[in-house]
């Protein structure tokens, strides 16, 4: 949790966290300004409180932080560019400067952020030029950065909005299926009062005005896809379709509380009937569900869940990444993520390796799946948990599991 | 526009474009994968057609861009990270290598995208040490890019989607306005038929579900802010504020097509009644409009719209930011900008500086303003024009610029 950037910087020799300023949307600049989104410099010296460093339109809005903000101009960014007759990087070099010695910045200073490469580029290289002498920049090891390590533990205030969150995807997920059972079929497909196709993009639709209604937002797009395309599980689905009856449905539902914290999951559905060898899939899948939240403890290496559900799946003749690992069919992802101001963040669930480790405040999503793009349908069940202070798994996810939807109109 | 890029690429020296894999959305690469989104990598070579090498779970979206596409694993990316026990840095290294033997990529490459800033490092050196013999690595500078560049002018089917963003996002203004001009007032307040005092946050509940109406993503958030809040150009507003007669309100709203083009326009409105120092400014504003609307011609550098609109400031008594650069009283920033799948891009308009010129396709906004948080209100007037075949401009805004709303309610 972020209580913890201190010591993990300490452990790590870093003297500094720099987030490059940007117009991007960055989970890392919000993390460290208490939740304040903007586009400015974050500046965190170890031991010290972030320093927020903003544009002077963005300053209000960076005050809610409660931390110590600046503005570009006070240290000369708009003099600065006509001075240089708009030249960026050299303009940029000057204002670090300034920045760095008023700030006393030195020593290992690690870059974060998300936004644009090219810009973040030659900002390094103006850092480079310009403050070189006193720092030493450095990135880390992919998926083990201090934010990562950070980001594996939720704090009180944080899980409070992941709860939130998972409290109204939850009601939007059941209110989908409900408005979905409210209609008939005809034809092997679902139809409206009118006797007019059902289609994903109608259900889309019906969603979208659900998320909304809920206050979510839904920046990444949801995935809602039948027959083969549930059998590629980034597929998000094709609107035209009309809901067939008998074709498996991933409805796999990905919103934020607005400019906050995501909640993740999925539910596989049948409209009307599951043929037989469908069932038996998904209840296999629903047993490595039900199996890896049992085992999900406190300090279990988190590879130890992927492994199970991967020989489970195994064991009833499905490929799967563990000894198939470029598969396209079975088992094809790994089982988990963390998810927080990222919809995936740490803890990952590699297989066979141990990266990570369940800790008490961790959440995460457990997600198995079946998926046969040569046969037309796809499986997967996800919700997203918590390891709660007891070091039981709690679900934040509440939403039943039945595969098939009974039409009642 | 994007048939630019090659002709760019050659005055530049540059032979390849690297768009780096990543989560986070990326207009870069949607624009190269004709409005595909994705989180793939993008290589384009010069002279040839972008090819894409995407997640395996991605494939079938990928393919929707009529482009050469790859997967990850087509050059062993799941393979590789078990062999290198999950070491990101060691395995992307080795599967660098292999994809740029396989494209035969040399020469000076040039690095584009927006992502998380620490991977790219890690990738960037992962590319140096694995192909730094066979690629020059290369930033271009900042808001001078080959995209930049490209940018600047729009094709047909590209002024299409801005057309059509622009005619749902004015829908959605003119509706916003009309349904304040339902309500009535007591005790200074706008309030519904209960007597219940209109807040900010109720018009942007209105204003979301008229954009969810039309089909349109709101991805950056809009500003509606009253009175002093209306001062500070970037100030989202305040949403548990009743709206107070008599105030300025900033509306600047800047939503996009699903995943695409963007519309930006901003009108002010004071509800009831306008104080005559308001209404004076606000007629100055408006005239600095109209007068940017007609000077701008093919060939005209942009900044002679900005020094007019400063320097007629200026002979009002206002200060701006042609002699007081970091003003945050007056005219406080630059009169437009470009834009497209990003909100704010090439052309920009500095000041007293030629960096960018208009050209037939152009499509930027024209937003001149006076601020004054000091007094307490805050005005802006802005379209979003196109600079048609024949040289002349159109607006693709479609709503009125009347400063007062008269109450019927």
């Amino acid at each position: 949790m972020k209580s913890d950037l201190d010591r993990l910087m300490a452990e790590r020799g870093i003297d500094a966290l720099l987030i490059l300023p940007g117009e991007n949307e960055d989970p890392y600049r919000t993390y460290l300004s208490n939740g304040v989104r903007g586009s400015g410099m974050v500046i965190k010296k170890q031991g010290a409180a972030p320093v927020l460093i903003v544009n002077p339109m963005e300053v209000d809005e960076a005050r809610q932080s409660g931390l110590e903000v600046h503005t570009y101009d006070d240290f000369g960014y708009s003099a600065l560019l006509r001075e240089h007759n708009y030249s960026y990087s050299a303009a940029i070099q000057a204002w670090y400067v300034r920045i760095f010695e008023h700030f006393d910045v030195r020593g290992r200073l690690a870059i974060y952020g998300v936004g644009d490469l090219n810009a973040a580029l030659k900002s390094i290289e103006a850092l480079q030029k310009g403050v070189g002498d006193r720092v030493e920049l450095l990135a880390e090891e992919v998926r083990n950065t201090i934010f990562d390590r950070a980001y594996e533990t939720k704090d009180a205030d944080e899980l409070a909005l992941l709860r939130e969150a998972g409290r109204r995807t939850s009601a939007v997920m059941r209110a989908a299926r409900e408005w979905i059972a409210g209609h008939r079929a005809a034809d092997g497909v679902v139809v409206d009062a009118n006797g007019a196709p059902v289609t994903i993009g109608d259900v889309k639709r019906y969603v979208r005005g659900q998320l909304f209604e809920q206050g979510l937002e839904d920046p990444e797009g949801m995935i809602f896809a039948q027959g083969r395309d549930a059998a590629v599980p980034h597929s998000k689905g094709q609107d035209d379709q009309p809901l067939r009856l008998g074709e498996t449905i991933v409805f796999d539902l990905f919103p934020r509380l607005p400019g906050s914290y995501f909640h993740d999951m999925t539910r596989t559905w049948c409209i009307g009937y599951a043929p037989e060898h469908i069932q038996a899939d998904y209840d296999l899948v629903r047993e490595a569900f039900d199996r890896s939240i049992e085992m999900c403890r406190v300090g279990m290496p988190t590879h130890e869940a992927q492994d199970m559900v991967c020989e489970l799946f195994e064991a009833h003749g499905h490929p799967t990444v563990l000894n198939t690992p470029a598969t396209t069919e079975g088992y094809v992802h790994s089982l988990a993520h963390g998810l927080g101001l990222n919809v995936h963040e740490a803890p990952f669930f590699p297989t066979r390796t141990a990266k990570y480790w369940l800790q008490r405040g961790s959440v995460f999503t457990i997600e198995p799946g079946l998926y046969y793009p040569s046969r037309g349908y796809g499986i997967r069940i996800e919700d997203t948990v918590y390891l709660n202070d007891a070091g039981a798994v709690e679900s934040l996810t509440d939403c039943p599991y039945d595969l098939v939807i009974e039409l009642k109109g």
